[in-house]
């Protein structure tokens, strides 16, 4: 007996029934499209399969790729996305299904300016407080209104918002993750109970790792951010961006070590 | 250059976009359908209103009204959702439209047994613990993946799982409010950091209030809960359902304040 109404109007697709849209009972990944391919394409497909089965989802994983590489093909710049939620059967939040549904677009990569990479941007600290849920700290979920909120607003010429937990630590960015530097070492937000870990998060380890700087993963305080050497953002669409303010806080931009990362990151729009 | 592919066949439909799916950025409300008849229209609709301007979001009452008493008209029992979300100009966070979209839906209403009116039902405490965001609390919004965490894994003949928030202090039911009576005097958790505030609450409170008997919003301790001398759950859907267990805790269902409040709170589905 289901019936719909859309903008007013009869709707019968069955994307009115989806889990992703009623409950944000799903996951989701951006990833650049470059010259026809999709960037770090095997990481981004593990790590959507991996936040999947957080949610007891299952991702599909070749369907994924297979529909990823279709859209892709002949695109010179662009962005995917992947959006997989559970299956619906009946009324309700319990999980009835064990399909997955899967929708993956591709749209124009948002211009940007060369100065963001070469000369870094600014930031500022977001008055939205990041609430806390382990059970969903580290994925890509689909409940994303403190993010939305987050970008309401922004001083003119911020690039992106720093979010904060309610004990006033830095988390990460609306839409990146957070690295600084401090007397030579690296160090990135712990995300175990709030935040989303990117595919070019684990990267930037990763070259750290490989350069010999040492690197940890932790929960610090805003004045352990905010007096450092050097910071930088990432996300798979930019690679690194250079910090050069944060509010009152002024960096270097890029610095010495944000540099040399940036240069073995191979990220095809990140200047090496 | 938007193009999509939904299970692996190209969708063109504009919902591939919407904001509600992607971001969660809306809010929802759920009704009882009653012999042609949307039960408490108005202050559905009102509460549907106050929840979208939270989020910086235009309800369109008139419109919602409109779709809702279409669908409801010749329906003699059933359950209608609206769902609204902003509508969506551009990729990323940031809101870029004054536009809402809208979706309404009419669902057979499930089956229930009259004992559970009659003779209450059992809940558990759920070990999800909810997380905290004054800037969403007590509205309806699109995010709940909480809630479908919260739902998986119930107890053998468990209706309802009350989730606490992490200080332990009871918030409601994953689809209902919680009331309690202690010493003749009626609680219902606070919830200013978190929970949901349904339009069955408020008139509860109403129904309380015009019986003289005295009331108190409040964030109490799981002991002040379990103690208790009575206890129910309410939604649009079930009225009031008064609860005779959960986990080791027993209580005489339905309560004398329990049977008075259901008495008087003419919902059609609770028995007078």
């Amino acid at each position: 007996m289901t019936a719909a109404l859309f903008n007013g109007k009869p709707e019968a697709g069955a994307w009115i029934r989806a889990r992703g849209l009623h409950y944000g009972d799903g996951v989701f990944r951006t990833a650049l499209v470059f010259d026809g391919n999709v960037v770090d394409l095997d990481r981004q497909l593990a790590k959507l399969a991996s936040d999947a089965r957080q949610l007891h989802l299952s991702a599909g994983v070749a369907a994924c790729r297979r529909d990823a590489t279709k859209l892709a093909r002949g695109q010179r710049r662009a962005v995917i996305k992947w959006l997989l939620w559970r299956g619906a059967k009946a009324r309700g939040y319990r999980p009835a299904s064990a399909t997955t549904e899967r929708l993956v677009m591709i749209d124009a990569l948002p211009a940007r300016t060369p100065a963001s990479w070469t000369r870094g941007v600014a930031a500022f600290r977001s008055p939205v407080v990041i609430s806390e849920q382990p059970l969903l700290a580290g994925i890509k979920h689909l409940n994303r209104a403190e993010q939305v909120l987050a970008s309401i607003d922004w001083p003119r010429g911020a690039m992106e918002a720093i979010l904060c937990d309610r004990a006033g630590r830095p988390i990460g960015g609306t839409r990146s993750n957070l690295f600084w530097i401090r007397r030579g070492r690296l160090y990135t937000p712990q995300l175990s109970a709030c935040g989303v870990a990117g595919v070019m998060r684990e990267k930037v380890l990763e070259v750290a790792q490989s350069l010999g700087i040492d690197w940890r993963i932790d929960t610090l305080s805003w004045r352990e951010f905010a007096t450092s050497d050097e910071a930088f953002l990432t996300n798979s669409l930019i690679g690194i961006w250079p910090l050069r303010s944060c509010d009152r806080h002024e960096w270097r931009a890029p610095g010495a070590f944000t540099r040399e990362i940036m240069r073995h990151l191979s990220h095809p729009l990140v200047p090496a």
